[in-house]
């Protein structure tokens, strides 16, 4: 292996759920839900495969998916991206962070991304020979937020792009049109490319709603938004992604992803294609579910002794392991695993220092009420 | 666009796909089959998706896909991979080329490459900061080999890989056991890494069998084999790849991989996996059609007075632009496509230089035998 990617061996995801797939515990680690989407979708897939739809897709995607996916961005934000030149679609949104990132950040340049972030972003930048800063998300009030002043001292004359998650992966912090309009004045004031990784966009509990963005006055013109079928249509084994964006960056992001992956997932993409537009019933059904799952887990949990973090929107319910004795959310995961029956993740793995996120672990709660009930009595009694 | 990039902005598939499209011209550029592959593999695709198989796959990929990997390629080469730490299902071949190149080759390093090579190849390179030499394939009595001394002599104390296609896009050449002892040894004295894409592995005719590099004394230990359902059942839109290899090495792809898409294509592993250890009937028929297809094409060119090359396996037929009075391959295939209603790729696209592929043409063959028709009575024609 390379020195370049010497620190980024193995995702805990993957480790977390075969550690729980050897043990039998619970797994309240990998974000993926544990039934499937709309029925439709699957019948549509189902046929798109019987009836022949299964070679190469155009190379930006299949016209009728980038078609659904500018309209959907109309009806829900009043952003407008022509479906030809503007929309592409990617092998899920972690193909279109990979090559957004080595397509548009020149060796050397700086990446500043909130941290806690995603661990894919590390290697990105690493693939890209680009460097990477981060700003912190801290606590306040229970809810993680970032400092404006922190963020402005920030970017250097290197800066290139600055990297924004939201709803945001693990904190569950849905950033707010004041956040947001913060995070635009940097970049406006200092010409940087946004790329917004927004795959969460639907998963909004308690009245938030996302705003994109690419929607604040000026940021269109300099936004890559990515998002993805998988998150909203509970079919993360499918990997259908996009990113939207101005012509001349989403061509560059298709330059380095048709060598990544060159094109695929036609059957999928004719599917998402016939759902996405008849989206609203399936999306209210999913939020009013993700949010009772997020209640069921986070009151007996925090009637058990753990303190847990305000949730706005994700998969994911963060809580703090001092609460239950431990120091290190690495440690408190072992134990969970292993005595508790539950699968977690450690936190640390989303800080480019594990040492700042030590003391957090973070539950998906994109699991059945059965499991939320089992898995939240399990941790209750742990506590 | 990164300046890294900047030869690389689009492929020409993609491209010649999208004048087909528009122009209406039959499209024997890039290379799809255009019917389905076999009904068991797309039954047991839809039922997937039906029964509820559309989350992440493990990262590896499933374990009974890889398990049929490891079974074929012990029976059809005598060749051992252990399924859990030898095999890593990829997002197609085009994924595990760039993740193993982005793995192995340290930045500044160099990659040898036979040339004319596949466009993924150069970019592949290119994102890894690795350095391409070429070493050349020439017609030698109408087939493509290469010389031995001047792969001797290409290896420089920079060289980490050295990358082998057999059967050979766009050539056709399906390397000897000679050739293949030949290019062993160079990797054995020079202590390489091999990367040997072997996606049209079944593709073969004329009694020609394809070799695998790694089957070769030394090479198991050293040699990362890359291919794909894609090819084999006529699937090129779903996508699913792999990698064999030692241990170290398959885990190093891995570690990129993970980044560049993660997992998916849950419901095409599941089906690929239940019809791999049954492809005997299916692999025999597509040999058949496919070089019936070649011969009609062929044939008919050759009585038009075009000059075909050899081809010994792939879906692929190279022919000599001159033959028809065109000392340019890209003028060629513009007129083919506006005057002739065909739609080909000028080799030059796989050459570094283009100049050295210049008086080339690629026709697909892996069309129905009325398209293959239509299109080798339209070329005849124009000749
Ligand atoms: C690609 S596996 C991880 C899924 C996910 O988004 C998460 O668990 O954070
Ligand atoms: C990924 S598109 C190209 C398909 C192919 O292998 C070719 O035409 O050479």
């Amino acid at each position: 292996l390379v020195p370049r990617f010497a620190n980024f061996r193995s995702t805990v995801f993957a480790e977390m759920t075969a550690l729980a797939n050897r043990t039998g515990a619970l797994n309240l680690g990998q974000g993926f839900p544990d039934s499937d989407g709309p029925p439709e979708l699957l019948a549509a897939a189902a046929e798109a495969v019987l009836a022949g739809h299964n070679q190469y897709p155009p190379l930006p995607g299949l016209p009728a998916l980038r078609t659904a996916i500018a309209e959907q961005r109309l009806a829900d934000y009043g952003t407008r991206y022509d479906p030809d030149t503007e929309i592409l679609v990617t092998t899920g949104a972690t193909e279109a962070i990979a090559a957004a990132i080595a397509a548009l950040v020149p060796e050397g340049d700086e990446v500043l991304v909130f941290e806690p972030f995603y661990d894919s972003y590390g290697a990105a930048i690493a693939l890209a020979g680009a460097r990477r800063r981060t700003v912190a998300l801290r606590p306040d009030g229970g809810r993680f937020t970032f400092d404006p002043d922190e963020l402005a001292a920030a970017v250097t004359p290197r800066t290139r792009v600055l990297l924004v998650n939201t709803p945001h992966n693990p904190t569950g912090t849905v950033l707010s049109a004041a956040e947001l309009a913060t995070i635009a004045e940097v970049c406006l004031r200092h010409d940087l490319i946004a790329i917004a990784d927004e795959v969460y966009e639907h998963l909004t509990f308690d009245g938030v709603r996302h705003v994109p963005l690419a929607s604040l006055p000026g940021m269109a013109e300099r936004t890559l938004t990515i998002s993805s079928a998988g998150k909203t249509f509970n079919a993360t084994g499918w990997k259908v992604g996009w990113v939207c964006g101005p012509e001349r960056m989403v061509a560059a992001v298709r330059t380095v992803k048709q060598y990544l992956t060159f094109a695929g997932g036609t059957p999928f993409q004719h599917a998402v294609a016939a759902v996405l537009p008849r989206r609203h019933g399936w999306v209210e059904t999913l939020r009013s579910t993700l949010s009772a799952a997020r209640d069921a887990l986070r009151d007996e949990l925090t009637g058990a002794g753990w303190q847990c973090f305000s949730c706005q929107g994700t998969y994911f319910l963060q809580a703090d392991a001092r609460s239950v004795g431990y120091a290190d959310g690495a440690e408190l995961c072992r134990d969970l695993a292993t005595e508790a029956g539950v699968v977690a993740i450690p936190s640390s793995a989303f800080y480019a220092d594990p040492a700042a996120g030590r003391a957090l672990v973070r539950f998906a709660f994109c699991k059945s009420p059965a499991v939320i009930a089992t898995a939240a009595g399990r941790l209750a009694r742990f506590a």
